[in-house]
């Protein structure tokens, strides 16, 4: 079983890179399944349905949210009947959509888990709790379990690894839109990486204009945050699983921008 | 000008790595001037003046610190003898220390300067500001400009590479010790990277015994921290400063591990 | 049915007034149960076996705690053993200790439930979920529900005081060790105070040396904090449940200090 | 000298109390001096043009201000104008507005501050620091000095009320919404009170629709936040200054709503 993961589409460059790699990253890594983090991909903010459409049409099979999901109104109409997009599972339980899926592919099956952190982030379930119950529930279906976790802090980022380390094929972090260099297969078989990193502008600050952000941080008055226009880049993993474990055997960091250019 | 920066050095195992590779990685890449980062070098936290002596022989020129600075209580018996550690420059303009220093190396000068971040940390003055005064101090003497921003957000870090780019020749993230993959020359000639990452314990998290790290995160009990043993890693960067101009030519991760051993 | 609330006790001056106290105000009030925060009653962090006595033998039938709850290790010891001591129900399922106990006096019974806020406080379970939870288990055996909710926030507090409202017969706010004055009972009934305040010092901040707090707030650096000695107060809640409907007729605060000395 | 302080007025609600009552305490207390704290005034988030002078011709001599101060955009076409409406004198300096001024009265003249806490608030600049330099310049003109400072933590705010013990007349704390009923005269004379409250809806919490803020805290999901309507109540505080020191003789509260109505 292979996996590609694509981290938070920001925007349309965002989207445009999806449109002009995804079919290039398949040719190349031949995933069995693609997951997109697609929390930002509307204007940087949520997800509209017309975006969900171009996120799977341009070659997503599911769709991961995080603490965006909700910044666009229409999500609420849409949510329920989309099987393949998650928001994170320890979100209050009375909210709408679901934080896990199946995707099956050939005889087998990976299970999809979304799940958001509560270092630095607002007080919800506990991601390791709800860890537990969900991954109990995929290994009754499957050994290929893929979590994408959507956190800030690296301390939590780093212990959902290390806490379902030989129980989930994969850890992905998500969220800090910056791709770390850790990925590794961990002890018990556990592909991990602290964050995927994002897709869409290259020459901003996580996506959003420098210089709404500098004015941000050096004056703390009121800012509207856009989308930056110009370079753009693609930042994700790919992980190939082993079939009989479900254990991860690589863990593959995937960048593109000007300054590392695609190769095929 | 040619700089090699190590990221935290987390305890006894961090400085073992120090010992191990600091001279290898000199011989490799032959810098003129090495700057350590040493806030968790004592026991995960903070510094004595014994390990500064410690790191100091193993190959430093320069010792940063962060916001372990006054961990260890000696800390207060000697910051102020030692030149060539700083602390973040930020901090209140009473405590003791001081947060720039430079090294003079042929006929060239190298500044370094510490400052730490505020987003998801102690408020304290503000980093943008005092990067302005510094900076524009340094800049007097020297155009070879290290910058270590100690920070937590990634927005906050990849801000402060923005806002000096073209005026400091580096700007090195440290802090979250995961190294990030995002390392890059910005258009105006400043060297980036958002995290260095860490030195120190490579099956903890950010140094620390995992099995404690995750207790905390499932139970909220209190919890003692202590630097994980066994498997060690090193993580740093190396950047080439332009001679002309200070700006940066390349910046390069080192990171050493059992996944990915050094090669000379 | 009549109830005496008395506000988180630091330290031995908090203690000291207990003593001093607890018997007048009883004799002026006449309270059937009378409840004490004392997450605070040994030297400002935590509760020992031989405080807790202290604090039940100066007149107390219920303790309740908080975030402090865990600060004196030897609570790990005696916390299980103690039916009238509770400790914030929203902490992890697997902490030890109950969040809820009743207390049975004449024909009657006081359910008291402790529950811990979230903003600006770690991540725990959601204290209105909780809520919901005990205070059906409690409707169950009692219509007199006494509730301290230990939080930060203004905004949450008030939030519990009208989610509550009708259901639970008291809610009583404690942590941030200031009384407030906005005592009242709400439109279905519930008693309702944003904080109780605390007992012990007077003339500190929150209970602690002021010195020391403010050496912390404008050096940033290391500073150990101790209760502070001179003057105390006493602070705390008086309400008065009616017999049919377990609903509040009225909630009284009680505060007494050099400047607001008690009368009988 | 006199003084009258209303805490912070919540959107229309908060400009009828004052159009209800401003005139009638004036009769009752005769202040020489009446401060108004307008942050929420506009709707429950910053001021207009139109507002401020609303709350001039209510009867206020000074406006003070929050960290609402810049929610409504036309702030800025406007704040350097009014030399009797200030906003917390420690957000960066290169915000515009003013941070103190004066109001000449008979032959006196008392100086009003406005400060800002950074506990659990966005990071903006030393308010301990920039008391002194403020409380320092008014004091080469008045022995009067007001201070408002608005803060979340009831430690930093008794913090700020000790620090300023006996160098400012009053320190007055807002912000929370909810009265306080520590009122005191600090041992070396500063009249001091966690926080003095706001004035606005009755029924809301913190003056918004408790149905929104339930919502909010029981979903996270996105939530629009109303000014309440229904019953109102008016908080503040009144002050009486020595002529000769400048020192707090009686700080005492006012609290109007429909379970304490105004008496003459
Ligand atoms: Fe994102
Ligand atoms: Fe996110
Ligand atoms: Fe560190
Ligand atoms: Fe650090
Ligand atoms: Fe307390
Ligand atoms: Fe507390
Ligand atoms: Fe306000
Ligand atoms: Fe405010």
């Amino acid at each position: 079983m292979k996996v590609l993961f694509i981290g938070d589409v920001v925007g349309s460059p965002g989207r445009h890179m999806l449109k002009e790699y995804l079919k290039k990253l398949k040719t190349k890594y031949r995933p069995d399944v693609t997951v997109v983090n697609g929390e930002n991909a509307a204007a940087g903010k949520g997800i509209t349905e017309k975006v969900y459409h171009e996120i799977k049409e341009a070659g997503a099979d599911i769709v991961t949210l995080g603490n965006h999901t909700w910044d666009k109104k229409e999500i609420f109409d849409f949510i329920e009947d989309k099987d393949d997009m998650i928001r994170p599972a320890n979100f209050p339980r009375s909210n709408p959509g679901r934080g896990i899926t199946y995707k099956k592919v050939g005889g087998n099956t990976l299970a999809v888990i979304s799940l958001q952190g509560r270092t630095f982030m607002p007080p919800i379930d506990c991601p390791f709790e709800r860890a537990d119950e969900l991954v109990e529930e995929a290994a009754a279906n499957t050994r290929f379990i893929f979590v994408d976790f959507h956190a800030e802090a690296t301390s939590e980022k780093q212990a959902m690894g290390w806490y379902l380390d030989g129980r989930a094929s994969v850890v992905v972090g998500t969220h800090t839109h910056v791709q770390t260099a850790d990925n590794r297969v961990l002890p018990e078989g556990t592909g991990f990486i602290t964050d995927a990193g994002m897709t869409g502008p290259y020459d901003g600050i996580l996506g959003v204009e420098k210089e709404a952000v500098l004015h941000k941080f050096t004056t703390n008055l009121p800012t509207r945050f856009e989308v930056t226009k110009g370079r753009e880049q693609l930042n994700g993993v790919f992980v190939s699983l082993n079939k009989q474990t479900g254990h991860a055997e690589s863990i593959k960091r995937i960048m593109i921008n000007e300054d590392q250019p695609f190769f095929d």
